[in-house]
């Protein structure tokens, strides 16, 4: 879409300090039972729209180390993203987990995402990702599957500048 | 529309375990004072689209029964499906009764209810009803008008099989 | 848009008693360092569509004395909107403090509040602004910007007056 291409060229302008983190969320990539190729696919997104990448990491389904790590890269990077354990199933956590280290949650990206995603695909519906604030940093969860994790992305990505601002207190109503 | 005959059609080509239960929350149904159109209009479109419906119950508008309604369906069939109870009066209290037993929430399923179900009339806004998991089961909250019922089940319903498979395990992401 | 004013004209022929408060919620507008645009707004539109503005209050960005107007106000109007204190800064507190003075929330009428915003400005997709009942008043959270302010309130002022009387028992299915 020729707007979604506008809305993209928007974080590229952005005087935000833009660096990002990529989670996987998977119990068979954190074996290495599997190749992981949403965290790949994640990052080369955002350093495409020009977000810096410090680290990626692979976690497996479960809540307490997807918190321990969360909360240690929500410490050093302004936007934490997961890619994993959005679904409805059992081991899918990470959106309690975000939940949990997050001081708010920001209801309008998920929504976002979900009306956005069920265009490409009707199940869409059904993720629970959250998209979150902890501190200064914005947390959001994605998909696990490569083309749901990139797609999900660019249905939101163009918000992240401007809410990187606002937790910065560059607000202009008080 | 089109495109939901099409999404309807995936419903009836599933291998899923579609058994289904419908339970009216109503209290004047409940007391035999008003015919329980909503129920039959929900189990009819149900049956339809081939799920096999194995009960269907009438229960106050209390929070109490509409729980035990809940546990005991879920431990018996694949799907629950709720009819009344989902506005905003007081005595309205499906929405936290089905909360308070599921495990998980899918809040994109509602909020295609809502948003599917404004285009014939913006009421349904104000539709509180949710979508949840317990344990194998999802449990759906509809409206209390047969024509609301009918139109938000309408409006979800193609998700159903494929949400089933995944609450099997069956995952193509780990 | 026509729709938009033909629903615009069913909050006209209510019969409802669409008494409405307006609360500004600012610190620097509470300080008297910056003039009250979006208050003045907000009661403007309100009147205009036949609401009777009882009394428009200014209150700081803290949750306990956001909380108290808000009781204050429920229990004397039957429309309580506020303007202000949605956004994801540490000191935006306002849909927290009116989740906790109220009884249930309409998820329904944030949803669409973000997504007609959305067309607006993108951002508006980070407002966390709620609706929700208090006894028998309905509690509307808007955002702090003049314009964002009328244009959330377009979005769902149609659906008040029916919300108000769900709220006094005239339902029609039970």
């Amino acid at each position: 879409m020729s707007s979604s291409m506008a809305e993209l060229k928007m974080v590229e302008s952005s005087a935000a300090d833009l660096t990002a983190a990529v989670v996987t969320v998977s119990d068979s990539c954190a074996r290495g039972e599997r190749e992981d190729l949403s965290g790949p696919a994640v990052a080369q997104l955002l350093l495409k729209l020009h977000f810096s990448i410090t680290v990626r990491e692979v976690v497996s389904d479960d809540s307490i180390q997807i918190q321990n790590v969360l909360i240690r890269l929500a410490h050093d990077v302004r936007f934490v993203v997961t890619t994993g354990g959005t679904g409805i199933a059992v081991r899918d956590v990470t959106p309690e987990a975000t939940t949990a280290v997050c001081d708010r949650l920001l209801d309008g990206v998920a929504e976002r995402m979900r009306s956005e995603g069920s265009r490409n695909t009707p199940f869409a519906l059904l993720s629970r990702g959250v998209c979150g604030v902890r501190g200064r940093a914005l947390i959001l969860n994605l998909p696990g599957s490569p083309t749901g994790a990139v797609e999900s992305l660019e249905a939101v990505v163009h918000l992240i500048p401007h809410a990187l601002e606002l937790l910065d207190g560059k607000t202009e109503h008080g």
